[in-house]
């Protein structure tokens, strides 16, 4: 499962980043592609890219700003030649609906019946077996969501030893034990698997956030994340600017980051002012509070592995 | 005056070609540049041309299939970042003003009062001093225009011989008879510029096609073109295939080249199917019936000489 970084820059394109957007390879077991943000020419990148549009299963909007949705109906219309028959669902604010629909109707795209398109409020908004997504407001001057992608916990191991000690050993009667609550023995014992379990095994959870100004009440949502990807559009000199124009800086993400204590924070959106080299002073900036810090750049790879 | 091939691919973005996109930087007096189609991406190709977004006067549309279109929100966006003044007028079928539209307020972008949409039939869609622009009728399925782009015929050259037949010797009398319909003499004789003046001397005729079938019928309208840009999704051995999706192979291209007389062709609009050195072929293809072909390349540059 890794966080595939297409585009890290903010508002305009430049030659060193482009415009945001994020891909998460979903666990093999699933194999698809969850992507967030999808700014103009988010399908280019992906051709440089191990990702293929026609996995995408989801994709979660932040916000409506051009530099996070300007990619979005080439990329469906892409997607439409490649004819998945994976279906598609798109969450995002209000208004996303209709600029999806109105670019593709006016331009006579198809996306075959595939596509599903929910305006989405705070809370959760995506649930099923395995996994969990929150939305969580931010502040940006316009509605702007982060998503909390939640892995559920599974089961924790057998205890071997306990089972033991009732003289039960190794066979196909553990697999009963551990997919059922209640296992009766042969001798008619009522074996509860609660009882021979361990603790629960944690799922991951990743906190992807859209574009914000320091909001430090995000702490308790964002506790213990494996990762946590913040926008950094300006260095830790300018939290006047970052406010001004609803960004932060990358001492503020780290000062969340470390609030916190989440594993791992990976910093992105970064304003063109900073050119190459210069970006790397924000990370460094970051560092000097929350080491565990990273800078993205255009096709930075990383994992999130199971704890 | 150049023609700038920002990207010169059929439908979908590849490595080698990006989707449509063709600027015209017009002559120096002028300072302008004049875009035809604005595929996704245009502005980032940009990013890697001499052209800037703020000197965008006109973009031209041909029709609104999302490769010659979907990057138009993004780059209108950039061009208010750049805070340019320049008036832009944008020109296209009916529908490009509801895209536009939706796109910009949807996502906040401001173009300030700078923008102009004229949703247009086919005619003369622009005219003045120096320069005329009519839309043709093209088949492709859906509205889908060409842009007849024409620089007026200038006065010939003025005719010393005749004058000094007359007695009359350089000097600023010369500059007053060329600027002047009737010119009065000191001795009262009046001479009528139409008298001295050598033949007119031919403005450059551009002719930019967008997709369409192979159309004999436009001989006339594009006759003695200095540049025919016409598609050629496909290749020679394909008629079929390119009729029934409403496009062009190679050999279409060249038949009408030679038909009009043009001066040169320049095929474009090459389908991902012909990978690099394939797309060769096709320039072949049509060199075969008219020689002065060339296959335009994403960042190909072509002169057009004043005659």
């Amino acid at each position: 499962m890794e966080l595939h970084f297409l585009g890290t820059g903010a508002g305009l394109p430049s030659k060193d980043r482009n415009v945001t957007s994020i891909c998460l390879s979903m666990p093999q077991e699933r194999q698809a592609v969850w992507m967030f943000d999808c700014g103009e020419a988010t399908q280019h990148q992906m051709l440089y890219s191990p990702l293929k549009a026609g996995k995408i299963e989801k994709i979660f909007i932040t916000h409506l700003h051009g530099d996070h949705i300007y990619g979005l109906p080439g990329l469906l219309s892409t997607r439409s030649f490649q004819q998945s028959d994976l279906q598609l669902e798109i969450y995002g604010p209000r208004g996303i609906k209709e600029y999806i629909e109105v670019s593709l109707n006016i331009s006579g795209s198809s996306t075959a019946n595939s596509l599903i398109i929910h305006e989405i409020e705070p809370g959760r908004i995506f649930e099923d077996e395995g996994w969990t997504v929150d939305a969580i407001e931010l502040s940006h001057g316009i509605p702007c969501f982060g998503y909390i992608v939640k892995e559920k916990d599974t089961l924790g191991e057998l205890r071997v030893d306990k089972l033991r000690e009732l003289g039960i050993t190794p066979g196909p009667i553990y697999r009963s034990i551990k997919t059922q609550e209640v296992t009766e023995l042969p001798d008619g014992q009522q074996i509860r698997r609660a009882d021979f379990l361990g603790p629960d095994k944690p799922g991951r959870k990743l906190a992807i956030l859209g574009d914000t100004t320091y909001l430090p009440t995000l702490k308790e949502v964002l506790q213990d994340a494996d990762i946590l990807v913040h926008e950094a559009t300006f260095s830790a000199d300018e939290p006047e600017m970052a406010k001004a124009y609803g960004h932060s800086t990358a001492l503020q993400a780290a000062t969340l980051a470390k609030a916190a204590n989440v594993q791992k924070l990976v910093l992105t959106h970064i304003s063109a002012r900073y050119h190459k080299e210069e970006a790397e002073i924000l990370a460094e900036q970051a560092q000097t509070i929350f080491p565990a810090t990273e800078l993205a750049e255009d096709m930075s790879v990383f994992e999130v592995m199971k704890k």
